[in-house]
């Protein structure tokens, strides 16, 4: 159900933050290689009272016709649910909300109770040619949620009512589950029966199995659970056309495969309202460690190494060089593992050719002029399961560790980052309080490619941050989600904002970041998807043809086009 | 590349044959159960020069256009090419085309040498209003391949000529190879450099590579290696709208999966002419060994715990009473095997709890009398790898088997099966020729409702096969492809044929059967495809939603309707 103190203009919920306070050699450092001056204007969201929002436009009796079909409480038009629906997570969409910048808020939020009340809106919608945005937990971070400029009017369908565990095949290890729970709704149900979907987003407090299946979604754990298309055998979802829901198999000929465009279709076709998921039983041990590597190509190698010979692991996150070094900075600051990166520890990793960070990188941080490829690099590694299996896969998947180079830490820091793995977004809102402009992305390739996309990758958004007056830039990328046949590579950028023109300034850097990656072959999206930032470039993805038929699969689905228009096809 | 001797009408080569002569047990025992009178009259073919068969309906300048495009010998109209292209390998193709019917044969059928000749000769069609059917191996059972009746003129595309292996990434375990290629193509080419594709349906040694893709076929280790589908990593097409070619990535979230509509589409939305396929080091060993199981529950509780807690097996092949009995004598008749299957072995097994087969149901066969439902089930299960790993999983294993009541017979009966893996289908010529009606159907579905589904649609075909007319009939299921989520079941029946209706006397059965299938919750079919067979059916299994969103994929691609038409979507 709902969460009642969402911060509406940044992640999360209002009780949470992310201090830069009591940081102390993170944030100077970051100051110092972002270039950022010293004294930073600290800009405040604008608060919602004084947001000037444009009124609704559905008038008295069109709304009136609305709540007497779905209950007077099903329909919101205030203030506050129209800002929090009005945009995803991105940066960009960010950098507004917080200026009180809200130019297309849908003129109702709308919660169905039930499948039959997502039919009716829908009826409803397309009687009076409104548009229509299903809503999950909007944490899209492409343009994913928000209502199209124009006259039409747009509803948003909050599906945070549909959030029940519907049924689970303890034999067939299949759950039917509705669209709009969220991920601990998700696991809470499940786990009260003894299983698990083992799908961890980043986003997993506030995203939705709904927004998962839409675009196409990658947890945390994906390489040994799979990415959610792997793990979403049947979908129900109601379209302007009508009710579709693809038959519960494991596998099928019948034709090309349908679930496989509603996974996928972020919200253009119609609503999903409710999915069959493969779950698991759940694991009684998740066992996550640590490795240093010296050279990112090594940790490469035993990725690759443990992904086509085995252990197939159910965690695998490489991190490069200037993300080691952030990790390695920030892990400096937590109690529990300063004893890891202290002095003496750095000593002896010295001794054995592995760097993290020293004293020249922290202290005397000069813009652009340091060298962190000499930084070794980060491994968090584990496996999930019972205790035999596991100790077992730990036996075999040390020594292909070793054997390049890996020097095992041990599971403190692993520990360490799954305990703060969902609380890296709240340093984004810090960071935007600050000045800086911060974003991710994120591709996949083939293994041969990797290195090339990656430096090509690397290269093109740090110029690209120099070209738009962001400074010198931090580009730092990780290497998770992991395949036989290759793997997806997750990057963050940050630079200095340009006061005035953050959006402009944000979108040269996300252009050149994505062309260098079309370029360089990689996939536009692994597991963000398109939403309205990536849609310029589809066409360069899947080809003239390929964009005559998604839009004809619109049509099929949504002859009058008032599912989620502009997401994915552009107008 | 074209294979000269191949059984026009029938299966495979003409060197080739599984006679019954010499069987002592199992032919009589069949003609026990099936009812079949003892003065059975043998039907050989019609001789090919005796087959009438329409003259091609383009005339001299159109081929001359078309072998100007192409080259003289890329073009052949002769009457042999024609027959052998008119149909696929349906039992109701070869029943028609034995006794010389061949109502709509293709006006040429041509042979592209490559891509681009492929595009030539559909923009050749195009322009003429041709229709144009992409033809692989031509062992399709539902009708994929054979020319729409009516009045447009028809040409088949017989890929033989692009059988190459184009690239091999040894990093990222992927190749392309051209679709055209046939299984022993693929195999050989991809063995010298020591890998494998690991997809081995029965029709291996006739089919290829596009038609797997098009049909979404499922070979005999695809419990290891995965289905079709699962390993097309990519795939090119060329299309009446233009060439698509998705992109090559272990996994993306761009949107509705395009590769995914491309894989299963039949010929009906362009000609597939290559493919990035997933592939493995080739494994050093190959472990097959039988076990008996008291009963189908045993057997199916076994395959589910291997499939969801491990060792996952590479193949796994269950078969149920009837199908054991009939390996069972079929084995007693095979030298190798003989002593396990003899007397004192006989006595061995009952002592144990285990039934074969024995002299009542053997030589005192009564038509619908016999009852085996108390035959044990024999289960072929194996591992494909390096010696030490498949060692270790049959530790694993054998005691997963023995919990469930499973008896070791070792590897002999495992070895006879695949030894003979390819042959099955000829042993279908000769009971045709015996006048046997013999057809195989197969679905799939969860765990929990495989046995509903198995007793259902077993119940039906063979009331099916009574009210036909056809005798008692004999039905056999084995379970093969499983997945953690469920398996798919194949099915074989036999029957006698009707003298003068055989047709109307088999479509009785396929639609009792299908019915049955679809009611019972199981999917039309797992890895056979739609063809014309199922495509009455399709929008049962799709819903009508799915049938337009269908037939606009079909658009896109294919705006004139040239492209197989007929198949997959009805007219």
């Amino acid at each position: 159900m709902d969460i009642p103190d969402l911060r509406w203009w940044g992640w999360g919920t209002l009780d949470r933050t992310f201090p830069l306070e009591g940081r102390p050699r993170f944030w100077p450092m970051l100051k110092g290689w972002l270039g950022l001056p010293d004294d930073l204007r600290h800009r405040p969201p604008v608060p919602l009272e004084e947001i000037d929002l444009r009124p609704s436009r559905l008038d008295d009796p069109v709304l009136v016709s609305l709540r007497r079909l779905l209950g007077e409480e099903a329909v919101r038009t205030d203030k506050r649910a129209r800002v929090e629906h009005s945009c995803g997570k991105a940066y960009r969409d960010l950098v507004r909300v917080r200026a009180g910048v809200v130019p297309n808020p849908p003129d109702a939020v709308v919660y169905p109770a039930d499948e039959g009340q997502v039919a009716a809106a829908l009826a409803w919608a397309t009687e009076r040619d409104i548009a229509v945005i299903p809503f999950g937990g909007g944490s899209s971070v492409l343009g994913g949620v928000e209502p199209e400029p124009g006259e039409r009017p747009t509803i948003t369908l909050d599906m945070a009512r549909l959030d029940r565990l519907v049924s689970l095949d303890r034999t067939s290890w299949t759950a039917r589950i509705q669209a709009g729970a969220r991920g601990p709704e998700v696991e809470a149900q499940l786990n009260e029966q003894g299983f698990t979907l083992g799908h961890f987003p980043q986003s997993f407090e506030f995203s939705t199995l709904g927004g998962w299946i839409a675009t196409r979604a990658a947890g945390q754990t994906s390489t040994g659970y799979g990415k959610i298309e792997d793990l979403t055998q049947a979908v129900r979802l109601v379209a302007p056309a009508g009710i579709v829901e693809t038959r519960n198999t494991p596998a099928t000929a019948t034709g090309p495969r349908l679930l496989r465009a509603l996974v996928g279709s972020e919200g253009t076709l119609g609503v999903i309202t409710e999915a069959t998921m493969r779950v698991r039983p759940r694991p009684p041990l998740q066992d996550y460690r640590a490795f240093l590597f010296h050279h990112l190509e090594d940790g490469i190698a035993a990725l690759r190494e443990l992904l086509q010979h085995g252990p197939r692991p159910t965690i695998a996150r490489l991190s490069d060089p200037p993300e080691t070094a952030s990790l390695a900075v920030m892990a400096h600051e937590h109690r529990g593992l300063r004893s890891l990166f202290d002095r003496a520890m750095g000593g002896y990793l010295t001794g054995k050719g592995y760097r993290l960070v020293d004293e020249e990188m922290t202290d005397r941080a000069t813009p652009g002029a340091m060298d962190l490829s000499t930084v070794s690099v980060f491994l968090l590694l584990g496996y999930d399961g019972q205790p035999g299996p596991v100790r077992e896969h730990w036996r075999r998947a040390l020594p292909v560790c070793r054997d390049h180079g890996g020097l095992a830490l041990g599971r403190a820091a692993a520990e360490s980052w799954k305990r703060d793995r969902f609380a890296q977004p709240y340093l984004r809102d810090t960071l935007l309080e600050a000045g800086v402009m911060v974003d991710t992305l994120e591709t996949a390739t083939s293994w041969s490619n990797l290195a090339h996309l990656y430096e090509e990758m690397t290269a093109a958004i740090r110029s690209g941050i120099q070209a738009s007056g962001g400074g010198p830039g931090f580009v730092m990328t990780h290497i998770s989600h992991v395949y036989e046949w290759g793997a997806s590579l997750y990057t963050t950028f940050l630079g200095r904002q340009v006061t005035g023109r953050e959006i402009e300034q944000w979108w040269e850097v996300k252009r050149a970041a994505t062309e260098s990656i079309l370029a360089a072959g990689g996939t536009l999206s692994h597991h963000h998807g398109i939403g309205r930032d990536h849609a310029p470039w589809l066409e360069e993805e899947v080809g003239p043809v390929g964009m005559a038929a998604l839009r004809a699969l619109k049509r099929a689905f949504d002859p009058a086009g008032m599912m989620n228009p502009g997401v994915l096809l552009e107008r």
